[in-house]
């Protein structure tokens, strides 16, 4: 596409800009959230889509009277310079040397003593303050304005409708009222007598509740606010089916108008606050009179309680992922199959994958959409394929696949590179490199006390010796029936305070990116789990829950130790043993042949 | 030794306590270190040794009216309870799950109300204010008052009285003037016009001083203060050469009395004043009054400028490296020779070591005290052998070496654990995975950007999946004819925000160590250097520095890679190839056979 092919975000931006003379504002930031900071937003808060047509999960748009710019993070580099294509909007590839900070950006453009305006909403306190302690420097201001896309945004998608339901205590393992006593508890560590939750996760899971308000992130749009007797619920009272409200009674969970949290906020007094800045909007934090009442800053308690799972839910998401193998090792089959005709496209085994998972009746949808990827598409990390990118598949060359299913037992996130026919010299290092960190990362054996931080380098390092890096993180946690993305643990290149500890479920997801030529990244899901007595302590260490052979064709073995070799066949003897039950004959057969 | 048989540690203890009341105080606190924070202090300020009998190098001791306590770290666990042994003091593990920190201790002992005594030239500003917060909730007070060993220690060494000398430029490959210009500059990005700097390494580098105040530490007690055009040095004038005077003359750098520096700080005003609160002493730092100047905290921008070396020390650490490498391998060949009389003992070798290093004329003497640890002994982490504990040597189980040598172009610091006969299958196992930990660590590649505590964990997973572990940290910065051990990188399991520049010196020494049986570790050091562009910028890697062979002996080849065993030669060909000029023939054959 060429530019200027997209007039319909050149007027959006300069609608945005026809409130500046009225708001007093130099410039305008839309951020990618909701008011909850989700990573995925019901099309309700699709701000920044709407504005500027990217479609990434992260970014951020900057608006001033003569300039536009897009910020997002290298998953999206190459998306988001195809969907800029044709606006007028700038991309920031943030985190490589020479791109602006958003502050040095506005810093260079607008004059000291002018404003830029922004919705509180979408931004976390904690953001705000950042924002508003770097530009101060240059003597510019934050504003909170009214949303202008409330006007602006003609066809603007309604707020979310669907009903909530329970989360069953067979899959949930404890029940609301369990959790909610362990939170009063560890709110009295901070001596707090009241908590507010934002975090749309959180709430489901204290509440065991679920819904369908963003796609494939099973949530219910609410806040959530615990006091050391009461509970306050925060939703759409059309969301409450009879069966949730009775369950919310039980619990003593009183229901507001979603609309009522602010005003409720602004009535505390005498209160101590426990709330996370960082995941809680600048709007709502400043409803709490920080005069009237003393607000504590800490990580949510439930963050943590929900990262580390219950026995239930481990038995759960071991189920989970065994249903979920016999689907990949079917589409597999039919894969292997159906290549040589050359009639299957990226879309059309993106939606064959969906049908085979959709056998299983406790499929409730995807955990996130479908990443297929063949040869140079796979480089763009976050790619999905449209009808105008759609490739077709042909005997050569990697598809990478990267999916994930919602059971009620557990969610999935899995990524294979499955070579489709011959492969370069190149693929075949690169393949085998990033094999190697995936098997080094899932061979680690760690004492108490580990960060995720400490750990990353053994994914990483087969390909920091081949001068290779991937600037996405290593691991990142999964919920239960719930987000694909949960914190607090991570394996990452940053620092992250958070320990690794038995039950935390995080995934192991080396990749290399080759723009214009291939992408490859292994991914399973990994369970932390007790390794035994040491010296000082508990060790602990990864057992990988994913269940679906590796693709051996890309191998060069000649890389692999004796040791890496054997966690390969060792893995593939466990995927065999725990699938064969649920598979014929021939697929048993087919999945013999495939491990080798 | 048996309780009770050390009565002088009670006395001093006691006299301690008798100046409690006229304090005002309920307990007092004596930190090991010196008014510059040394890790190795003068005679003068051996307080903590003196009242504890504790000669390690990190520990701090608390005294109430009933109790007494020393706090160290894993490296001093077996010494420190040899050593307390019949003395009344408690040692605290630090670092192991259940020991109380010292406020925890003390709030659990003194009442509310109460003030806890101090001396604040012994401990950081930061440290203070730590201490103050802690204490505070518990409604106790720090209090500082005279050091009460000023009058209780009788026969108290005197401060320091070496002569200072000019650390030549031929070594420094930088001329103090230009370093005094980059530190302002550096000053400017604070927007400081004054730095204080206490460090007695970074006053040496700065002014390319030396002196012998420290046992093994070439530093000279003094304090430097850097303003925009002069500068200032507080200073013993009897330290204070001919030729040393010019030189500061020449650099525009005013001498004053040592004991000045508290009355000049106190009368700075409408200063920007530069310091680190962690590596400047309470006392000092609350001579400057924060009313009447800005204080901005910050690490030294000399802690940073002195850890990068420029090319000239790295000539000279790398002739330095094959000095002491033929001392060693001559060493060696005497040990080998000399362990199946049965004569020599720990402190013999340790003796012998130092003869055959002295035969050069650049030694300047050792970097720090020998630890020549034989069996178990080596299990304890910083070991010296006394005429007590001092061990025969016979021909079976390992000698742990650690030692290091002060030349005038470098500094070294060298451990090898040697063979000296029969090992066991568990000790030849521990000593493979501890080679298997260095290797990693020195084979590795990593984008610019990585911190050390990134790469930590390539030194220990070898050891971690067969659950052991080291508290020690696994590299250390080494100073130019300066302390062995210097900031700001590090390679350790702590978070530590410094990234790892081309320059840097760095251990790479992992260990294990078994109490009652034995103790192992492989050190060399090694420099930071460019290893060439990559994806996403430049890639760095480790050149290892040290030039002395690997005892082969405790090698489980099986447990080697093929990678790990082609590192072990080609480094052995380089030691081979660096060292060869300099050995006879027959020391050449030596070392051809050694390295097999």
């Amino acid at each position: 596409m060429s530019k200027g092919t997209k007039p319909h975000i050149e007027q959006r931006i300069n609608a945005l800009r026809s409130v500046f003379n009225e708001e007093r504002i130099e410039a305008f930031i839309i951020p990618g959230t909701d008011p909850h900071l989700s990573e995925y937003v019901a099309p309700h808060w699709k701000s920044r889509e709407w504005i500027s047509g990217f479609t990434g999960s992260a970014g951020c748009v900057v608006v001033t009277r003569q300039e536009a710019g897009l910020w997002t993070d290298s998953r999206y580099f190459l998306q988001a310079a195809e969907e800029l294509e044709g606006t007028p909007i700038t991309l920031y590839k943030e985190m490589l040397p020479g791109t602006p900070t958003i502050s040095t950006f506005l810093a260079e453009r607008i004059p000291a003593g002018s404003c830029v305006g922004i919705d509180g909403s979408t931004f976390s306190a904690e953001a705000v303050w950042t924002l508003q302690k770097e530009l101060s420097c240059h003597g510019i201001s934050i504003k909170g304005v009214d949303d202008p896309l409330q006007t602006l945004w003609t066809g603007r998608p309604p707020m979310p409708e669907a009903p909530a339901c329970n989360h069953e205590m067979r899959y949930a393992g404890k029940g609301s009222e369990e959790k909610i006593k362990e939170i009063r508890r560890a709110m009295r560590k901070y001596e707090a007598d009241t908590l507010l939750l934002s975090a749309l996760d959180e709430i489901a899971w204290t509440l065991n509740l679920r819904g369908e308000d963003v796609h494939c992130n099973p949530v219910v749009v609410s806040y959530l606010l615990i006091e050391t007797e009461e509970a306050h619920l925060f939703i759409d009272p059309r969301k409450l089916t009879e069966e949730v409200a009775l369950c919310l009674r039980k619990y003593g969970v009183k229901t507001h108008a979603y609309e009522e949290i602010t005003g409720f906020l602004g009535r505390l007094a005498g209160r101590s606050v426990l709330l996370n800045p960082a995941r809680t909007n600048y709007a709502i934090y400043s409803a709490i009179s920080a005069a009237d009442n003393r607000i504590v800053h800490a990580a949510s308690p439930v963050c943590e309680l929900k990262a580390i799972r219950n026995d239930c839910e481990i038995e759960g998401v071991r189920r989970a992922m065994q249903r979920d193998g016999v689907a990949l090792v079917r589409f597999l089959i039919w894969l292997e199959k159906t290549i040589p005709d050359g009639n299957e496209t990226e879309r059309s085994v993106e939606r064959k994958l969906r049908e085979f998972r959709m056998q299983h009746p406790m499929y409730r949808g995807d955990s996130f959409d479908t990443i297929a990827g063949y040869k140079a598409h796979g480089a763009i990390v976050h790619y999905k394929a449209t009808p105008e990118t759609d490739s077709k598949l042909s005997p050569d060359g990697f598809l990478l696949l990267d999916s994930g299913a919602q059971y009620p037992d557990g969610t999935t996130d899995i990524t294979r590179t499955i070579a489709l026919g011959r492969l370069t010299d190149e693929e075949r290092t690169d393949y085998t490199l990033v094999l190697k960190g995936h098997i080094a990362l899932a061979m680690a054996e760690f004492p108490t006390g580990t960060r995720g931080a400490q750990l990353d380098v053994l994914a990483r390092m087969p390909l920091w010796k081949h001068h290779m890096n991937y600037l996405h993180g290593t691991g990142h946690g999964v919920g239960h029936f719930l987000n694909v993305h949960e914190g607090p643990q991570s394996i990452r290149m940053n620092e992250n305070p958070t320990v690794l500890q038995p039950g935390m479920v995080t995934s192991n997801e080396p990749g290399i990116y080759k723009t214009g030529s291939h992408g490859i990244r292994i991914e399973n899901l990994t369970l932390v789990v007790p390794a035994g007595e040491g010296m000082f302590g508990e060790y602990l260490r990864f057992e990988t829950l994913t269940l679906c052979p590796i693709c051996t064709k890309g191998i060069r073995e000649e890389l692999l130790t004796e040791e890496e070799s054997g966690w390969l066949r060792t893995y593939h003897r466990t995927v065999y043993d725990r699938l064969a039950p649920e598979l014929t004959k021939e697929e048993r057969e087919w999945l013999i042949r495939y491990c080798r």
